[in-house]
């Protein structure tokens, strides 16, 4: 296929690239940016810029492939040792931070830097303003109904209580240049894998991405994540997963969401599915996505090249409908 | 010529680099590893590293001269703003400290580092072993013959007394992997310009530099402060910067020593010269190698181009001898 949009952040939205890199001549990322733990938040708070550990990561996965990028892949992905002021920072966001002090622009800076991996395809930040995400959350308390507000990317990805709904902060962010016209003229998007309120749900919150995925005529296409993650979305079903991103983007329909055959769903809950799935006008497309340990289970990590393959898949048979 | 090496430090060194580079087909920079104040201070006591900014700028005069590699050199001598923990770091500095952490080596991470920035040459560090300066100071108390001893870079470039003798400590460090080779090869070898104490002499107190420097068949030119530095020498005639060196360097000769005509050397001054340069081995050749300022006058700062064009003469007019 022509360009492919994948949007999210982490380890997640890292594999949808290695796989959208193996389908499409061009991959665009977008990336979230309300990160404020680690290395990211140090330096979002240092020096006023956009967290850059998740811009970083994508960067990394469309890098180029030869002996040299991938060492300086790995530079940029090494963690500081020691015990001192750099400890835990990774070399790349500190690279980043300062072509964006020299550029005075996060695109620009994030061209750079994709310039010295190699990069081929663009990765973007989602908005250009460093964003908080607020949670509500239940469970906290004695009582259950009591709601309580949660602040910050690490507070709500940890939480012991039960998220029931994300905003951003500052509310309505704008996206950033290039965002819009990238998912207007994809031939596919891809939202998740990943941390579902801290980094797939997100981008729904911008609005000029939410209305470019609900008008775009790509294929639309969501990637569940294998197992429940702890935190945020434990004990979640794929079920609930879905209606959560509905209530946060009503208008957002998808086209076809990925599931692993391998997944642990029963069969009532691939009912619940299915139903879910066709609220969201999607269908449901069982591929061989994740990897597979050497005792033969499945590992919760999707594997690019079964991914790529799948999602390729997508489009063939969204075109025979 | 062939192959030409560069001893010293800081922006010394960086003019002699830029100037070789012009008239040598290989460049090595052999780089005094003894700096102990700023971002390099920091770094090498909480990453326990050579101190990486005298081996930054001289990588940064060796990169290649197109716009890609030239604004990953601005990015590399960029030094962060604010006023967190990043404050005052040179980029560079820390890619370097990644890439050791990364290699395990500060040969291999210069060499890594060098690739970066397209780098035709070679920068090595004097020593593979982080290093301070001890200086024998004078003048510091009331009585004038009170030898104090002054530990450090920052505090010996700085000291308002009189510098009388340095050391190293540890004393009589091995040099580095390489460095022997490129001296006892070369054709030439550049010696100064540079803060005298702290960055050009600190080379001849390693004894395996020292005994490749005086057997060496390259020419062995020393390029002479334009002006008195603050600090170290200030007040220091030319004639007491070579007794100094040869103080420290006995058995180390050298063959020309570069002086510009418009330097203010008295009648007397200048015969002095002659003579130590005569102690030395050596002839003085005086050549334009100052920049000029818009009014005429000579500027202290040494320019690559007239300063290469002396150096090609001094071999031609060596091998006339």
């Amino acid at each position: 296929m022509g360009s492919l949009v994948a949007l999210g952040g982490g380890h997640g939205l890292s594999a949808t690239l290695r796989a959208g890199r193996m389908v499409a001549d061009h991959v665009t990322a977008v990336v979230t940016v309300a990160d404020d733990g680690g290395s990211s938040g140090r330096l979002r708070r240092e020096l006023d810029i956009l967290p850059p550990g998740d811009l970083r990561m994508a960067l990394c996965a469309l890098a180029a492939d030869d002996d040299e990028h991938q060492r300086l892949t790995s530079l940029f992905q090494h963690r500081y040792g020691g015990t001192g002021a750099l400890a835990g920072h990774a070399v790349g966001n500190l690279v980043f931070a300062g072509f964006w002090e020299l550029l005075g622009d996060p695109v620009k800076a994030l061209e750079a830097v994709g310039s010295i991996l190699g990069v081929t395809g663009r990765v973007l930040p989602m908005s250009p303003v460093a964003l908080d995400i607020a949670a509500e959350v239940v469970g906290l308390e004695a009582d259950p109904r009591v709601v309580r507000t949660i602040i910050g990317q690490v507070a709500v990805a940890t939480t012991p209580g039960s998220v029931r709904r994300v905003r951003l902060i500052p509310a309505d962010p704008p996206a950033a240049d290039g965002v819009v016209e990238a998912i207007d003229s994809a031939d596919m998007v891809v939202l998740g894998p990943g941390s579902w309120f801290t980094s797939v749900i997100p981008n729904m919150l911008v609005p000029e991405i939410a209305a470019a995925l609900a008008r775009t005529s790509a294929t639309r296409a969501l990637v569940l994540n294998l197992a429940p993650q702890h935190g945020e979305t434990a004990g979640f079903s794929a079920e609930q997963h879905l209606h959560v991103l509905r209530q946060h983007a009503p208008e957002v329909d998808v086209d076809v969401i990925l599931v692993d055959p391998r997944m642990p769903l029963s069969g009532t809950e691939r009912e619940h599915l299915d139903r879910a799935a066709a609220g969201l006008g999607a269908r449901v497309m069982v591929a061989d996505i994740a990897r597979t340990s050497s005792d033969g289970t499945m590992r919760p990590v999707h594997d690019p090249a079964l991914l790529a393959r799948a999602l390729a898949a997508t489009v063939r048979t969204g075109a025979d409908e």
